[in-house]
């Protein structure tokens, strides 16, 4: 990969509906899917194949995977729990899957009630399926800079998480801010530790920004040597364990830090914006993207 | 200095206030900026002395100033476009001023309908006194990375307008992104080019968040070396030929990042989201400030 060249993984249409409280229908989602992928994106976080009494809001996937325009050399990857999930995943006609485990005991054990030896049990067969059946996984590693109940998560127990994931055979390890608590220095000194076991390339960095500090981590982390960031159009989402509930970067914001530095993302930055002026109306509130939100007020 | 103390100034009394709708009545200007003296604050720019038919929200500039506390050890510089404006802050007490000017030709001809040189030659005689009188004088290039009107500004115009405001004595020279569109690179390009004329350590960075880019620019200009930064209290302001109208950047993402980074401030964070929520519930609008938003919404 070219240094000035970095791909953006949209994880809207997951991460960012699944926190939000208006139901979308299947046909909006579907309609939202088909648009970023117009926009040149080339990974988007379709939808989450987990219990539906969990996430109310992703109870349609099957279908939205089903339905959405498969557009040649764009990736849709899906969340899945355990090997339950990737089965229907898989019959849904999913060829990418996301896993995920927490760096932090305490978060692991209340949001999926099992220790983060437990979850990474539990993928051990999804990561044999998915090889021999030819399926790319991508994981996260969730509270990396943070954690809602033990507060300071341990650079060391990050590390040691992302290197099971990559070495049970994930392609790539998204290391995730979950609750925007991190600082530029902090996550740079984060992803650095984890690159001494996990080559860049492998690396993705996925930050909310419920402090505000979203892009500046981005900055440092492309420092450090990143290519890969996580992003959700117009800023949806939130984690409901964290205050404030402002959700993922919004990636049309990311987009523009990353045209004016002049690197490459291959997205039409004007459709990503429209596509998130969009999504705002469907869901019925302000956009958090500073960028949709500034080309889409009129001129005062 | 030290290498890790940063100045935060303090703009939200005077270029926040100035473009919010929701006029104050003196007594709760007043309040703010004796809370905002309280948190560690060390430059406050309090109020502007220019015409009340352009600037209505500070028509009480002298009351103002006459009665906030003066803390020892704080700087409360006011601007003032013209000798006349000096005379008559002077009178009200200042012994600290503002003069800004922008790198924009078209800029500056619409802003305050006279060219550049003509502007810098109406501050010559308030450098001049000021010198005799012992007053310390702040100055500002505006549009330092775009423009409404012209758009793209030549960084060497911006190097330009900021040496002749050194040369003619200003101890500080703040280059000011007024309509929010820098990214980092070109924040750190720019920054890095008026060092060659000035040296650091008598340079600000001022950024509005439009779309988004403030802290990864101020983080770009940290990096290059700046160690002063213009905020204000809960995002306030914004720019009146902007689209979007989003104001400066919040003081306390700024904060927050720079104490996560192991900077010091000398500024308790704690007491300046406290200042910023009260003051969103004076302008009866939502905090500009992921921080203070994090911090004061109930848990979910």
């Amino acid at each position: 990969m070219n240094t000035s060249e970095v791909r953006i993984v949209e994880v809207g249409p997951r991460d960012g509906l699944q926190n939000e409280k208006t139901l979308l229908p299947p046909d909006i989602k579907i309609a939202l899917i088909d648009r970023l992928s117009s926009t040149g994106l080339k990974t988007i976080e379709t939808t989450s194949f987990v219990s539906p009494r969990w996430v109310p809001q992703l109870a349609d996937a099957a279908e939205v995977f089903h339905r959405i325009r498969k557009v040649p050399g764009v990736g849709y990857p899906v969340l899945v729990p355990n090997e339950q999930g990737y089965r229907i995943a898989r019959e849904a006609g999913a060829n990418e899957v996301s896993v995920f485990t927490a760096a932090s005991e305490a978060f692991n054990r209340a949001n999926i009630n099992a220790s983060i030896a437990e979850s990474l049990q539990r993928f051990r067969p999804v990561l044999e399926e998915a090889k021999a059946e030819g399926v790319k996984v991508r994981g996260y590693v969730s509270t990396a800079l943070g954690c809602p109940y033990q507060g300071e998560v341990p650079v060391a127990d990050v590390v040691k998480v992302a290197k099971q994931l990559y070495e049970m055979g994930c392609y790539e390890v998204s290391v995730a801010d979950t609750i925007g608590v991190g600082t530029p220095a902090k996550a740079r000194a984060m992803l650095h530790a984890v690159a001494q076991e996990i080559p860049m390339h492998a690396l993705a960095v996925h930050f909310h920004d419920t402090y505000g500090q979203a892009l500046a981590n981005i900055l440092a982390c492309l420092e450090e040597g990143v290519r890969v960031v996580d992003s959700a159009v117009s800023g949806t989402g939130g984690c409901p364990y964290a205050k404030g509930a402002t959700g993922n970067v919004a990636s049309e914001d990311v987009v523009y830090m990353l045209h004016g530095m002049g690197m490459q993302t291959g997205i039409n930055l004007d459709m990503l914006v429209a596509t998130g002026a969009w999504l705002s109306t469907q869901l019925n509130k302000p956009t958090a993207s500073r960028v949709t939100k500034a080309r889409t007020t009129a001129d005062t």
